[in-house]
């Protein structure tokens, strides 16, 4: 099939296309092949080649293919050697899995054919073998750079833990919901909208030049809809992209980044939704150390040494509640000088939030019980003064300041609706509204963002390195 | 807390506001106490009132919390009886569990206290009690119709089928990676797109009124950006939102809709991606059915009686596989009239498909080697003619039509190059020429429609049916 390429390397040399392939051996992914107890077996291994070191007696390779950080070491007769054998090649190697003699890995191959299904253009290659390029460098190759060490230990990562969110909301009964990416709400106030058409045609304003016959934008967050969805089920989450068009070139924000949204009905406390949350954390985190020691190992190692300290001590320790009037009476007292100065009815920035997890001791912090006019309407009134404080909660991790954020939802009509038609929004949101008619219960949730989670866990200074193709202002590469 | 509203209707009294909590009881979930082998014990359990009979002797309700489809049965004295307690009530019921003396369910719920948290306005409801409405009216409250039994357990089985999609790939050894909703690819040719902007103004044409310096849009397909990852970690799926703007009111289109995508490397066969196909509907059709046996049971009693059969058939028996020559052959012969005349080099229309599934004894029916230029640019030429066929594949099922489309890719660069160039197309996707200069594998892939799938197996016919959120062209609730 791959004659005009294909190069049989073997102790028997490949005569005539079309190539003979190697008898049938069990095909091993690199990762079930290192941790094999069954030795002396014939087997094939197909990855891409992570180094070739030719000595007189032996050539030796290190096989990859993504199943694992480490690469299975191979070893083989210098005839087999060939010039398209290089960094990068893919490959495929049939031999006899060995126990291996050598103290840093358990086996090794001992190959009878290798075969270079695809040669690898090294000069032109932007990455070198023994190499640890900045992440900045590896950001410029979208395509490449999930196969650096740094990268592919970073996806693997980030696969483990999505599929742990999944299973952890799934193990406490929540109904997984696809809450939608298009959306007619544009008055969440959550920042500036990205809006969707269909042609590159100027539209004329009114109804019938939308597809949709209304504007349409990229959702902001699923909570709104996910409240409809608590109102069936009780427990509900959605896990999916969102949306911010800010012109923001900070190390924190992205375009299109990932969010994890829970919501909850017959919840009537706070601490009922920081215990998902300080839960959804650990256990998430614990999933991830034990499925992915190497993987976190290396960013530990090479990317962020204190991280892995810190993460210990997150998750031995239970996370700090505080209120906001408490968290603002600490800033004021707190012995350096701020940019922004801290003030009752002032949002926290992120110099705040990082020194107040400081301040605990590197222990997440829940801030509680904002003001009533920082926060969006469908928080609820704590009636501690004439909309004094709404019971909103943002959880507050070190490096990075605000990882989540949630509040019990107002689900009195009466408060929500004289709230709405202050603002003018009634109409738009009688959809909203609606469901405190019919069965309205007291309910709450929260979010988290993905990429902060995994830049928190890992020690990552920049988002677009734990996002697989980031898109931010003047850049959307592929 | 809800001193407002809150209506303890206890036997004893309650006398003023606020009013006081039950005493402390374990909350439990519905599903949890249809299923408890423990009774005789103090519970709590929240919902919502399904329905309400108030006999001389004994009140019953039946309350339901979105965990299961089944209800579970209230006993309780006639003055707990009050005007709040209505159909659609959002309730907190507390008593004893016991045996059931009926029929009909194991356990039933004596209650000592009931609480409404918060009513429904019954008049304005747009849903009755033991009423089944038709699915088109429950379309236009997207807001409530998740209240009603059918909607509920679709959404329930789209969660757990989720939950399988994400559990088979991750037991087969893939990699899990979030491509990206917004793109920079415009060319891929599977359809009307949607424009990302930024604002409502109107922007004249040149790099600079972009956000991202380039036109963006949201994606229809994850395929090239799984094929980048495929080169680092040889398994990956991807399960995320796509997008199409075509004007089509079919029941078988939506605007924003989901699909389940892989990509294998060193795969040379079709025959290997047929395999992950068929092994995927079987799994997580067999996962769903162990999982929501009664939600299922329900479609397949009052939704689609003809689809409990088909969807046997389906599991029992292997997948055909036929050639698009030998189809076309086949519909040629056929003794019915088609509105499109069946000819080599055309596309099969739905009325082909269905009919070639039918011909298959309604059993799923993959459809290989199609003519090469009816396909995109990235499937591999067969070579059994001057481009005359590609190792592409569809997957027909019953009721439905397509239901997966996937190929083999192009691996070999001058193939791949040269195809490109002719299209024009050579320069805006040179990363993904690279992709096959550095370390190239045979490689290939498949998408599931997951609206489709959901369709499949529980026999709905109208798409809109099967997303919680539908977007089609003039609608977009919410």
């Amino acid at each position: 099939m791959f004659g005009a390429r294909c190069l049989l390397l073997a102790l028997r040399p490949c005569s005539s296309a079309p190539c003979p392939k190697p008898a049938q051996a069990a095909k091993l992914r690199v990762r079930e092949a290192l941790g094999a107890q069954e030795v002396n077996r014939d087997i094939k291994v197909q990855g891409w080649v992570r180094s070739v070191r030719s000595q007189k007696e032996v050539l030796f390779l290190h096989i990859n293919d993504g199943s694992s950080l480490e690469s299975l070491q191979v070893v083989a007769d210098p005839t087999l050697e060939h010039r398209d054998l290089t960094f990068g090649s893919a490959v495929e190697v049939q031999g006899k899995l060995v126990k291996s003699l050598h103290r840093m890995q358990n086996v090794e191959l001992k190959a009878e054919n290798i075969r270079v299904v695809g040669p690898c253009d090294t000069l032109m290659f932007p990455f070198k073998p023994r190499e640890r390029q900045p992440l900045e460098y590896s950001r410029q190759f979208p395509h490449l750079r999930c196969r650096t060490n740094t990268l592919s230990s970073l996806l693997r990562v980030r696969s483990e833990a999505t599929a742990a969110i999944h299973s952890f909301f799934k193990d406490n009964g929540y109904v997984h919901v696809h809450t939608p990416i298009i959306t007619s709400n544009d008055c969440e106030g959550a920042g500036e909208l990205f809006h969707v058409r269909t042609s590159n045609k100027v539209q004329e304003p009114g109804e019938n030049s939308h597809f949709f016959n209304v504007p349409a934008f990229l959702t902001v967050s699923g909570q709104l809809h996910l409240e409809v969805m608590a109102g069936a089920f009780t427990q509900v989450f959605t896990f999916g992209p969102t949306f911010r068009a800010e012109n923001s070139q900070s190390r924190r924000h992205l375009a299109e980044f990932y969010m994890v949204e829970a919501e909850m009905s017959f919840t009537e406390s706070l601490q009922d939704i920081i215990q998902v949350m300080e839960d959804l954390f650990k256990t998430v985190t614990s999933i991830v150390l034990s499925k992915c020691p190497q993987d976190v190992e290396l960013f530990h190692k090479y990317v962020s040494p204190a991280q892995k300290g810190r993460l210990e001590q997150m998750l031995k320790n239970k996370f700090i509640t505080i209120s906001y009037t408490e968290a603002v009476e600490i800033l004021k007292r707190a012995p350096q000088t701020f940019t922004f100065q801290p003030k009752w009815g002032s949002d926290l920035q992120t110099e705040h939030e990082k020194y107040l997890v400081k301040h605990c001791g590197e222990i997440p912090v829940f801030v509680v019980n904002y003001p009533y006019d920082l926060k969006p309407f469908y928080m609820r009134d704590n009636e501690d003064g004439p909309q004094r404080t709404v019971a909103a909660v943002d959880l507050l991790v070190p490096g990075i300041g605000e990882l989540c954020g949630g509040s019990l939802r107002e689900e009195r009509p009466h408060f929500l609706q004289s709230r709405l038609a202050r603002l003018g929004l009634a109409d738009a949101y009688q959809w909203y509204l609606d469901l405190r008619q019919f069965g309205s219960a007291p309910h709450g949730g929260f979010g988290m963002g993905f990429e902060r989670y995994l830049q928190c866990i890992l020690g990552v200074d920049n988002i677009k390195d734990v996002i697989p193709f980031p898109r931010f202002p003047h850049s959307c590469l592929l």
